[in-house]
């Protein structure tokens, strides 16, 4: 062993201890003959000292070491002159007696600090000395920490973690594949896996009733911002239960974590929300309740009034934005600007102010009485100071964009603190979304997502409106603003199965081609049985208080679905191709 | 929840308490107009009963329950007049009330018994249906506990699990890589890791200085029996460490699996070999050390006496069988013609039996006199009773089939008890191998395997025969004949490693292009570190005693690195080979 302690853990106790560290070099500077030298390693960072009359050679090799040398250095714990109460180390310092230089270091490209000076890209290629700093050590510990929790906690309740394969087959349905040749097999390939649904499943088949795994899955999208090809889930299932079973022991998981890893409590028990009261109030399906300013529906408080742009719309919707009655015209036509960006698709914005003086104000107050701007601000709860912006247009639409516009004014007003978590399950989702585009329904979930028992008249009904107001089975876990979850109670019945298929227009042969292994598995007696799965990367996110999930992952990918630290992916050579029967079809200029 | 209780936990303690259990119907018999159902489930089996007198409804669906129907059944405890010892609730039943049936299933291909009668290819196609039966059961179970156990034992060692990539980039030595199309990045291809080792080390550059991983590695080999292409390693790195603190740690991991897992205590210290040791006594570097029957050579004792296949080769080498000298001649030709299989390749076999009358009996007992033969079986400590068994030949090459067939003879002779666990180190490896083919050397490990410091004269002379003699840090953990993991201390000087590559007759120019980015991580401060890693599949079939590990692997592959239940790898439609830019070569008549 190169040391006898970390430089994280001596104490003013450890005074006149002889100790050996190894570490990196912080920094090293001179002060008055004295060189001291903060010496770092995942632990801490301790101060070392060479005084001024030490051993020349001794002298000579401190004022010689550069910064994020890794040196081993041998000397005694003292206590120090000047305290340093911000590290765990601060109040001693080892006097050196001796220092052996185990690896010199080329200068960094950027610094090795709590913040660092250098760029996205540059400390994305030197991940491996941007992973040096406090900030992703934290990082990584973090998530270290709560999957070890994880396990404890399933592990406690009788889950079995139970491995995956892989290589699998090709799904023709949800997002595209990574696909992996297959030498062995030319012209076939494996697929990597999306998710491990269909092997829980079979797991269930097989009597393994409590499943969990904490699982890497492979999604071949467009990156978008934050999202990467390839990502990890906390994936569970259980046989022989109900919804209710599933949310209790995943709620009492989350808290467990929550306590455990953060020593936060968080509600108990979480606060539910139907679907539909979702969109209405908050206009998403992952709402941010850490803060109020509710969406509320004032289309009958605003129709039949002269206004053309509020006569002609379904739906009109407005936030009460407290105490920002004050906005000037200016603010205010920055916020229209901002949701009529692409992003959020509003057409235009109307306010009304109520302004502390009692007065109101309103870009449309040509239309609207005082008195009846008053009946809307009563509509929308706002009080005296607050700023009500209203959107209109189609329901779900107009709800959604001002879903959209009450987070942006809950981040401006500093409503969105990530050491507060609310958490709460989405329930009652739709079973089917019906396509305008392809005239047909499409699974909510997935085609195995279990229609709740109440309402399979209405999934058995022949008519549209019927099937659309189905429920499913299935809920989400919402943690501030984010999906971190879902799942459902899948179908287990093969009648109800066909049903499912019947309604999403998957023919018996198209539903043999693409299920039939698992259908058939289903014949040989699939109990009850549902399940969840977290985003992991996400959670870890969440949990350290960050809205980005690179820093909680080792060595993540960039936008483009590269590693830009080892250059993947990259060209293979010919004799490999051949051996994968494989020809490129790229022209040098596409490539 | 669809049960009260499950089918492994009812007592007599139990008995008068109304229950409501779950589970797969295993059997169901009439008894004088009783029926009786074994009802299955993960955690045991209970016997329900539905009386002759029971409601007549009742008594029809119990008559009328195949193999493997789902049902729930409600009931009450009773003490049963005949109890079952053989199973934990075998001292009580349950009179039941209701069956509710949750699924039907058709009659499975095979019985789901302990031993069943389907055929290997049949219960691979129907997978989930052979994992309902009881030793894979167990086999899973013993996998999560043991993965359970590591965790525990590296979480309170300080180490921390840090998920690395699967899709990283082709290296061009070792193994075959699996590849994936990057549709992103036309032309371009992702590997997926054969193991996290540069990925581990770059860890140990980014100062996380105990990492672990139970992960995922890929190798597209040409399948051996027993090989899968996808297989789960216990993979670990340590900073500041030398090769004693490596194998004191993992010494120590081995003892409390053994000890939690199954209540075994291991030899304590674990016994170590040098590779030449092994080699010389074992003829492997992987030794069943479970039984003695070591190799000894006896070239001086037998050349010189006229026998001229002894007197060409440089090595003759023999083991004495315990007790077998009564083998018939039958027994030795079919021996002989054993060692003459191309798997062993020997020439021939000479033998010497040392009868329990005194006397001996050997295949060149006209070269040998009766003195001869007893110095010989002196030399091979061989004991009245014993048959000598000599093969010849090149030196290593001659040990490596006396040690095949000292393996076999120990089965032969029930020396293998799966029950007994034999662990050991292999030290002192080689540090490089000479290739007589390619006239140049090899890495026996791999090129950042670290020599021996005080072989370090030898590894910097131009000679053969010193480069031959460098000992690396490297060792073996081997476990009754199986080499379990292993690992090595790594460079971390790049001098050091500069000559790794000039011996290897690596160029600067080459080494940078296969080695490029680690090469220059290491610049940056690399700390001394090494690790080592445990193939995770056959850590778990030992531990369960058993030598093949397809059971402990929820979903294998068969020897074409086909999954036959899901029927991967398989074709993917022109679309998806489209956007990959890629094209297939096969011939129809290939495919």
């Amino acid at each position: 062993m190169y040391r006898s302690n970390t430089c994280g853990e001596l104490r003013i106790s450890d005074v006149g201890k002889k100790v050996t560290l190894a570490g990196w070099v912080q920094r090293s500077r001179k002060l008055g003959g004295m060189t001291f030298i903060d010496l770092r390693d995942r632990y801490g960072i301790t101060q070392l000292v060479v005084e001024a009359d030490a051993d020349a050679a001794l002298v000579e090799t401190a004022t010689a070491l550069g910064r994020e040398f890794v040196i081993q250095a041998t000397g005694t714990v003292v206590e120090r002159a000047s305290k340093n109460s911000k590290i765990d180390t601060g109040d001693i310092e080892i006097r050196l007696e001796a220092i052996n230089i185990l690896n010199k270091s080329l200068t960094p490209p950027f610094t090795i600090e709590e913040q660092s000076d250098g760029g996205e890209d540059i400390r994305a290629k030197y991940r491996y000395l941007d992973l040096r700093r406090a900030p992703l050590k934290r990082a990584l510990e973090l998530r270290h920490r709560i999957a070890h929790e994880v396990r404890n906690f399933l592990d406690s309740k009788g889950f079995l973690e139970i491995e995956t394969p892989y290589l699998i087959k090709s799904t023709p349905e949800g997002a595209r594949d990574f696909v992996v040749p297959s030498r062995m097999n030319p012209g076939q390939f494996y697929a990597l896996p999306q998710s491990p649904q269909t092997f829980k499943q079979l797991l269930m088949v097989a009597g393994y009733d409590r499943y969990f795994q904490i699982v890497r899955c492979f999604r071949d999208e467009d990156l978008r911002a934050d999202r990467q090809p390839e990502f990890t889930q906390i994936d569970c299932e259980m046989s022989f239960v109900e919804q209710e079973d599933v949310l209790n022991l995943f709620e009492d998981m989350m808290r467990t974590l929550f306590k455990n890893v953060l020593d936060v409590n968080i509600a108990n028990p979480i606060p539910r929300m139907s679907w539909y009261d979702a969109m209405d109030r908050y206009g998403s399906d992952k709402p941010d309740i850490r803060f109020g300013m509710e969406i509320h529906e004032i289309t009958s408080l605003v129709q039949g009034h002269g206004f053309g742009v509020f006569d002609s719309v379904p739906y009109v919707g407005a936030i009460a934005v407290p105490g920002a009655a004050a906005y000037t015209r200016k603010q205010t036509d920055e916020l229209t600007e901002w949701v009529k960006r692409p992003q959020v698709g509003a057409k235009g914005l109307v306010y009304i102010k109520l302004n502390e003086d009692g007065s109101t104000k309103s870009s449309v107050d040509k239309f609207y009485s005082e008195d009846e701007l008053r009946k809307i601000a009563a509509g929308v709860e706002a009080n005296t100071g607050d700023l009500i912006l209203v959107l209109c247009g189609e329901k779900r639409k107009a709800q959604t964009q001002l879903g959209v516009l009450r987070v942006e004014m809950g981040g401006r007003l500093g409503l969105r603190d990530p050491k507060v978590f609310a958490p709460l399950w989405i329930v009652d989702f739709p079973l089917l979304e019906w396509s305008e585009e392809d005239g047909r329904f499409y699974a909510m979930h997935h085609p195995f997502t279990a229609p709740k028992p109440e309402h399979l008249d209405w999934f058995y009904s022949d008519k549209k409106e019927d099937l659309e107001r189905v429920c499913a089975n299935a809920y989400d876990f919402v943690l501030n603003g984010n999906e971190l979850g879902g799942g459902s109670i899948r179908i287990h019945e093969a009648a109800v199965q066909e049903r499912m298929f019947q309604v999403l227009g998957i023919g018996k042969e198209e539903a043999e081609y693409k299920f039939g292994f698992i259908i058939n598995a289903f014949k040989f007696g699939a109990p009850p049985h549902g399940g969840l799965a977290f985003g992991f990367d996400r959670t870890c996110a969440l949990f350290g208080g960050q809205e980005t999930i690179r820093d909680y992952i080792a060595f993540p990918k960039n936008n483009q679905g590269r590693d830009v630290m080892i250059d993947a992916p990259s060209k293979i050579d010919d004799v490999q191709m051949d051996e994968l029967f494989l020809a490129s079809t790229v022209n040098e200029e596409n490539a």
